[in-house]
This record gives structure tokens, C-alpha cells and sequence, in this order.
């Protein structure tokens, strides 16, 4: 199933970072060879401002690990709150046994023209990442770094380089603590940017 | 200036990697020759559970980087909402022209005997990390790994493997969108675990 999130609109890229600098559980996809997968991974940060750059740990059980290192290129997907149950389905299942987005309710892709991996429908960002192949601490650590090179966001809740969820309930972002726990932000502090 | 939280607890190395699992902002720490400092860094992730290992980006203009290079160890502290200022404030300074802990109020260190670099005190979350030494990516990309050999947590808002804010709005953990604005973990969904 394939939609088109009317609310999404471009990210400038020396913004992006702030997308995840608050700290969500991101969904990690990725194509090759006609198929395509998602994982749920809490470890992601921001790597760098210009180019911007992001860091994930993707773990060598996953199917989405090789779908990125045959394609080199991955999507950073932000769920929000009315995907919980979603995004802990998806880190719940792999795509060695099931193809998600035929099974799980609620799982679309987005096609982006600028991103050689699927969006998830339904998040409130989207990065679109290439591969900075370091195959040491791939290997190693399961780290993945990759150079950002597209960025959208739900501009009911991103806008002008900041945050808003007021209003938004079900659009918060999500924030895994553990077994499925996640905490949602909830007021803030200091003079939004 | 050298206080002791008195709601600081062990938290087991096992669930060490819950107290940065939502994605908080934190204070990373080091001591050497002498010479303690801290930084504030809201680009960090766990990086693995067992041993627990965390990813922290460290600029090279920064002075806690050259105390970490030379120790071997660092801490991150989670800092909370009653310490938003503080922590911009230890954001926007460098050891290089001031000694912080004697000159930002507020600022104290903890002296604990498992953790060879300090924890700042007023926290709500700390991890003592031995540096894993990784010279490219360090160079490259400023990314600095560490295995944590000690964690600590104010059971008032995290006990039992879990974070409990609720009646604890100073204790909240910060969440660094930009510029000194940051979200504030509010509700939560799923079973905490």
C-alpha cells in the first residue's frame, strides 16, 4: 500500500539534526532487489550539522542490515504516539520471516523520489540517509553512520526549525524505554529557536 | 565544591543503558592532571547492553575531549529540568578560558570512588565510561565509544528499571531541540516494564 502524507513538506538540511536531537526511537528502512524492510532502533543520534550526518546501531539478526549495506542507503523514519503499537510490532517481528509491510496493519511505505529507501507513511519525519561505509565498526559494534541527504517533516508538528506538538496528541514522538515502555515529551524549557 | 546526592543509587550494568535510552541531553565529564571539565552533549546513544557501551560525539574544539583522550574515562551525567540553565550554560562556555565548576553556579562535582572521572551533581542519571579507544572514527568523525563500569540513578524518578517522573517536574530529563530549548518528557504509553 503506498500514500502520500499530505503534511509533509522539506526539511532545509542544515536542520535536519533537529529532527532527532530530542532523542525519538526512529524506524530504520531500506530496499534491494525488490524488497524492502523496517526495524525499530531507540539507538540513533545526530553525528554532524554540515553535511548533516546521523549514527545507528543495527544489530547483524536484522534483515534490514544487509538491505543497507547492498543498497547503501537507509531511511530514518520519527513515529509518533498513534503508532506505538505500530513501531513495537515492527521491532517485534523480522523481515526474515514475515514481509512487514504485507502483514502489519498499518504499514505503509511513502515513495520519495529523493530517497533511494521507502519513507514510513504515517511518522512525522522522514532523513533520507547514504551509507558512510566504515565496515571496522560495523563489524564491531554494529554502527551505522550515514550523511543525510534529504529531510522532511509533519509541518503540523515541525516548523521553522522547532518542535510544536501542542494541540497534537497523537503526533508526539515516541521514546523508548524498554519492553514496548515509551515516554512522550510533554511541556518544554527555554525560548524555542 | 563537593556534594553527595542523597537519592543516588546503583542502577544494575544490566539496565545501564535505560537512563539514556529516551534520548536525554548529558553532561560528559573528565578529569586529568589535575584538571576536571565538563561539556553538554545532546548527540549520544547506548550502544550495545552486555557489557553495556555508549556513543557520545565529542567536538575538537571542545577541552573535555583532550581530558578523556588522556584519562581513558569519562562520565555522562543526565541533567533535569531544574538544571536547564546550568546546563546551557556549561553548553555555551569552554574549560579552555574557565574553570566551570568554580565559576558556574551551581555546578558541583560528585567524587565517586567506581568512576575515575566526576559526576555532576543535582543529576538524575549517571554512567561512568572507560574510554574504547577508536582513533579514526574519533578523528573522522568525533565519535567517541566507552564501556560504562558504573551507573547510578535517583531512585525518586528511576527505580526498578524504569523512569517515573510524575510529581517530579524538576526532575524531569531535558531533551535538547536547539539553541537552549528543550523538550521535557511529559505522559507515557505501552506497560512500563
Amino acid at each position: 500500500m503506498q500514500r502520500m502524507s499530505s503534511h509533509r513538506l522539506p526539511v532545509p538540511l542544515d536542520r535536519a539534526t533537529r529532527l532527532v536531537n530530542h532523542g525519538p526511537t526512529v524506524l530504520v528502512s531500506a530496499t534491494h532487489g525488490g524488497r524492502s524492510n523496517v526495524m525499530a532502533a531507540a539507538w540513533n543520534m545526530a553525528l554532524d550539522f554540515a553535511p548533516p550526518k546521523v549514527a545507528v546501531v543495527i544489530d547483524k539478526i536484522t534483515f534490514t542490515r544487509g538491505l543497507i549495506e547492498s543498497s547503501g542507503h537507509f531511511t530514518l523514519s520519527v513515529p509518533c504516539h498513534a503508532q506505538a503499537a505500530l513501531t513495537s510490532a515492527i521491532g517485534g517481528s523480522t523481515g526474515q520471516e514475515i514481509d512487514k509491510a504485507a502483514t502489519l496493519p498499518g504499514l505503509a511505505w511513502i515513495d520519495e523520489p529523493a530517497s533511494p529507501a521507502p519513507l514510513v507513511d504515517g511518522c512525522v519525519a522522514w532523513l533520507a540517509c547514504r551509507l558512510l561505509p566504515e565496515p571496522h565498526i560495523q563489524q564491531t559494534y554494529d554502527l551505522f553512520l550515514g550523511e543525510v541527504i534529504g529531510a522532511w517533516a509533519d509541518e503540523r508538528v515541525f516548523s521553522h526549525g522547532r518542535w510544536h506538538f501542542e494541540g497534537h496528541e497523537g503526533l508526539r514522538t515516541l521514546h523508548h524505554v524498554a519492553g514496548g515502555h515509551y515516554l512522550l515529551p510533554g511541556g518544554f524549557v527555554g525560548t524555542p529557536p
